[in-house]
């Protein structure tokens, strides 16, 4: 991997081991679909894969996941009877890049084929161009290049390849292949195939300026073609296969560089509001855009009520659905940039109100209990055995789906961002305040008071340290449900106060009485103090565990990939965590801790947090910024800007594939970037920025939208400047 | 294993695979200490092992567990430099024989040694007898014969051995050998050792009429010689060694058929209170004499405030520490035979308070939380890793030590049994009360306030069955619960009306607010109701796991030997269950459900559970009695009163040992035939009985004490007769 240029990932050179991790580095996306950066003449055995956001399938008992198209830009060469692909013997040079500000990716490969022995090599040179639109969400593009050295037979076999690569499928059950004669255009593929369990019918056409077969080019003669590709589902629309011949034809009549040019200027208008510029860190100022690239490629711009999967639109990892991810770590780039983004999460969430239900129902609680890992319509998607114990090969029940109750208040968390935010009250009367009366009649219900010590207790949960399944008391648990009972207070005053009619509208949500009994119980929610020397306990007995080393936990291992949790684990009894717990309640609720606790906090913590998931240096960074911790801040920042540059992060829980990109923390290395170091935050409505930069950065400058204004940031020699932009 | 008589158990020829096992079936035992049924020449690696009630020791960080002392019955013999041991190729038969009336075992070996090729076999007789002394707990003895037919030279090698067999040891690390010149007698051996954590003294002296060495015999000719021997420790008397010398004198002067007569008398003494007589039905008959032997072999008579481990004076097992498994199973037998031996153990509850009070401290509660696996001053033994994963090896995390909380709540319910059978309110006066008092703190400690549900629910805890960890509301555990508190208000009342000076203790141990606020408790604790059907769910969720069976759940295990329950255990997320639970439920309060109710729970819960607990057959035998189904109460009674004698039950959980004797299942028995089949109970005081037998039980005969006055009862052809006995 060179970092040849701020906007380019280039790779050189053909490894067979890199071609998964490849498939998320060089991902191309534009929020309906995620094509996986894989080359031309892949298949499934590649994990080449078309991903569609929002579309589920179960196949079986094996978990729900989300549903991958058949490719339409499957393409691959022989020369006079020797295959071309990548990494073949033939093959002198490769060389794959990824253009991330407009979202292109290239590949350049040479092959050198021996006819016979005596003759000299041939040398094929192909290279091929490919984005999938960021103007018309439904178009696949790829302009493809061959040039050869002299007189051969090249034989192209393309077309849409519906052997599809799933992780728990078949999820396409049944096909129909049919070739329609378009006028003007001639012959358009398509596909037409159903998901197993409910029938979606997920329809892909594709059109080629080249027909398949024997090519004779001459000594030094190119061949140049495009394929368009398009997809549709019914759930897009009843007439998923017209449409998609349609779009074909549209782009067909407008040619490869108008599209091309109309997605281009699309990438363009995303950066006019968002680039982050880091001067004088040149590794860091490509890490910033790269996670910013990452999240305008899953942002779904096409609808509302979307939301991002925990792995974007890079595969089916934990089964496409929606965590906690999104509200808490993606969701401020898109509020600061653009709002209506932020909106589509909160709106899907709302409309998963009935998910939310069912799940508090199902485990004997009243209101709204989001789902851990949430699929449509907010139907919890984990099942109970998340893990599989890698000594006895048997399926590990673990306890994400039945007590990380915390999720519901993390909705309720983002949603009050976005209102405090935006000023934004409709979300309020379009179902957000009943989502927050809903979460808040979950927790009254999940709620016990302890008689002895006089205070509302939360037993038996897991908090964001997922190694510490089963605890009580989670300090951030506790403060975030606390916090669900403050908004539904605001929330309610906030709304009531604006009109007659808003105040009715809120009365026939919530009655007086049910409010009072929500208050009181706020008023005795016991959120643990921190004790003498500043740290605060992560839950009851975290600091009777026993208190080893990072290094030590991880010396008892016994396999490489067992899982540190659960109630064996090699974690699960010690001091050691996952990922930012106590530090997430204290970035979260900055105001309610001075610096010296959260500095105590971090020396506690930091050490004994193994940073296991994407979700935990952006909050430690961030409170690393608060408390003047620069340079390792930057260390967190660029740990979280870098993970799928350079393609990191753990690929397995137990034997579970979780490998992905890892938009939290993109969304997270923004966060630490603009309100971190970029010091950004409103205050009475006004931006206000108190920029602090680690000291090899000579400039920080970003983009913000406050109220429909944008502001350009530059943080330069401990001044920060904030300036309107003209839009 | 044969049946020959009904008051002995034979083995027949020697089984190297049934050693340890019949270390557990032919145990002799006095209540102070216990000596393991295995042969004169057996060693440490035969499970040799003199078991020492109540003394304790750790060593290193192994579990703690009681002391073996060193073994003073030690002897073995060659023939002309053969070595002579059952087993051994010369052997031609052996028979080894408990006489369990009288608490003697014997063995006779035969072995035919081949000095050369060309001369006969000689054939050597050993005989060899053995008891400790009921009449004396400090003695044991043995008498040895020996007969040749032919003239050899033997060599006895004898002695205290002193390299003791231990679970987790050693625990005697410093010996002090003497030998002693007692006038009359002659040289009297003493090994005294100490054990390592505390320097307990365990002296142990021998004497044997015969010193080692070579022994001439003629054909036909018979050797005869005694030994005895003493065990005292410092827990005793400050002079244990000079005491093991004087008992060891007084045996010598009394001489062995005076010592083993008093023996003798004891047994028979023993017997006149408590023999049960079943007619018709031999392996019934001799099973449940066969129980009521190793209950007395293991009745602490010797002093005030004892107990009894689960696995009595077997052995080490389970750490020799006392289980729930006295109050509840036990007891009964004592209560109604010998009732001081029950309030022995009370007694040892009481003394235990510092233990119960400092484990709920540890745990941030008040009150008394007894200890699942109770030492000395009630000190819990249970580590946080009870089992082994057999897969990793890894101990595993186990919850019995921390949320098995019903312990204290059965110790109640075993003094107020007490208190109700016997009328004696001393032991209320004598830390009764405060105990009860203390489990009450602890459970209003422990207890939630369902908001919601406006009730107290007790979370998070283990029931009876342990397969299920971690589970809220069992009900058996919250019925027990609300007994501790209406036992307090009964127990208050009871006392306070008794004498103004009682009042005024009463006063001075509870205050009224306190009681107030315990009486407000109990009446909002929850108790879960029979559903329609009659069916109590077991515990929060129960109803919701897995319904497989047994079978299905068996068929699941990967290894013979993995625990079936915590968090991942084959059994852990079914409706399999170890023992009986909601079963013990309706058997503890048996007025609080009908029969009808009774029959569903049996109807259903029976098929489900594994009965992989001594604690369980009984509970189903009773609830069997009551409900009419006799056959099947009397299969479980066979189950739980055979369970020593043919040696079964389980050898391991997890890598685990856990062999050894069963003495609840020898107390269920008692239960099954007397309380159960026999119908008995106190009704305002007096003795009724109404008893039901199985089909083929043609009368049944048992003895009752009832306030100081000795009753039989004879169930025969549906009429009970029950008839004061001269005393």
């Amino acid at each position: 991997m060179t970092m040849d240029g701020i906007w380019t990932l280039c790779e050189c050179g053909y490894d067979t081991e890199r071609v998964i991790s490849n498939g998320n580095t060089f991902l191309l996306g534009n929020g309906y679909l995620g094509c996986r950066g894989t080359l031309d003449e892949h298949t499934r055995a590649h994990m080449a894969a078309v991903n569609l956001a929002g579309v589920y399938d179960r196949c079986g008992s094996s978990w729900r996941e989300t549903v991958n198209a058949p490719n339409p830009l499957f393409g691959c060469l022989d020369c006079s009877g020797v295959p071309l692909a990548a990494g073949d013997g033939s093959m002198s040079s490769h060389l794959h890049e990824l253009d991330f500000r407009h979202g292109v990716s290239r590949r350049e490969t040479v092959w050198k084929v021996r006819m016979n022995e005596k003759a000299p090599p041939v040398t094929v040179i192909l290279s091929t161009e490919r984005f999938v639109s960021m103007d018309d969400i439904h178009l696949l593009a790829s302009r493809w290049t061959v040039t050869v050295d002299a007189a051969c037979e090249l034989t192209l076999r393309s077309g849409i390849d519906q052997e599809v690569y799933d992780c728990n499928g078949p999820h396409l059950t049944r096909f129909l292949r049919q070739m329609d004669e378009v006028p003007d255009i001639g012959p358009v593929e398509t596909v037409r195939a159903w998901t197993g369990e409910s029938g979606v019918e997920v329809a892909v056409s594709r059109f080629s300026s080249i027909s398949d077969g024997a090519i004779h080019l001459s000594a030094g003669q190119s061949l140049e073609f495009v394929v368009f590709g398009s997809v549709y589902t019914s759930q897009d629309t009843p007439t998923a296969a017209q449409s998609c011949l349609e779009t074909i034809a549209k782009a067909c009549r407008d040619g490869y560089d108008t599209v091309y040019d109309s997605h281009y200027r699309c990438w363009e208008h995303l950066w006019e509001g968002s680039e982050v510029e880091i001067g004088g860190d040149l590794q860091a100022q490509k890490a910033i855009n790269y996670s910013l690239y990452h999240l305008h490629c899953i942002a779904p711009r096409h609808g509302k009520g979307l939301s991002i999967a925990a792995r974007g639109l890079s595969g089916q990892t934990y089964k496409g659905a929606v965590f906690w991810d999104t509200e808490i770590f993606m969701l401020p780039f898109f509020l600061h940039t653009e709002p209506s983004v932020a909106r589509s999460f909160l709106e899907y969430r709302i409309n998963g109100l009935p998910g939310a239900l069912a799940k508090a129902a199902e485990y004997g609680f009243e209101g709204a209990f989001y789902a851990w890992e949430s699929q449509e319509h907010g139907y919890e998607a984990c099942s109970d055995y998340n893990v599989t114990d890698v000594f006895s090969g048997r399926p590990q029940r673990t306890y994400f789906r039945d007590k990380q109750i915390h999720i519901s208040a993390d909705v309720v968390y983002a949603l009050w961002e976005y209102v405090e935010y935006t000023g934004d009250l409709s979300i309020l009367r379009e179902g957000g305040l009943e989502m927050i009366l809903q979460c808040a009649r979950f927790y009254y219900s999940y709620a016990y008071l302890n008689l002895r010590k006089n205070r509302i207790e939360f037993l038996d949960v897991i908090g964001p340290d997922e190694y510490h399944e089963r605890v009580s008391n989670n300090a951030f648990t506790n403060r975030m449900v606390l916090h669900v009972f403050e908004v539904l207070r605001l929330a309610v005053s906030r709304l009531s106060s604006v009109s007659p009619k808003d105040k009715a509208f809120v009365e026939s949500i919530v009655d007086g009485p049910a409010l009072a009994a929500f208050e009181t119980v706020a008023q005795w929610i016991y959120v643990p103090k921190p004790r003498p020397d500043g740290v605060v306990e992560q839950f009851d007995g975290y600091f009777k565990q026993e208190d080893c080393s990072l290094d030590d936990v991880r010396s008892r291992l016994l396999k490489p990939n067992e899982y540190w949790g659960g109630n064996n684990g090699v974690a699960a009894h010690t001091q050691v965590i996952k990922q930012a717990d106590v530090i997430a309640l204290q970035q979260l609720f900055a105001d309610d801790y001075d610096v010296r606790t959260v500095k105590a906090n971090w020396d506690y913590y930091e050490k004994r947090t193994e940073h296991g998931s994407s979700l935990s240096s952006c909050m430690y960074a961030l409170t690393a910024c608060r408390i003047g911790y620069l340079e390792r801040a930057k260390h967190l920042f660029l740990s979280s800007a870098l993970v799928d540059m350079v393609g990191g992060g753990k690929q397995f829980a137990g034997d579970i594939y979780i490998g992905g990109t890892h938009p939290a923390s993109a969304g997270g290395a923004w966060m630490i970037a603009v309100l971190g170091f970029g010091g950004f935050r409103l205050e009475r409505g006004l931006p206000v920025a108190d920029g602090k930069l680690p000291q090899d950065w000579k400039y920080l400058r970003y983009r913000i939208l406050v109220d429909g204004r944008r502001y350009m940031v530059t943080i330069r020699d401990s001044v920060s400047v904030i300036e309107p932009m003209d839009v």
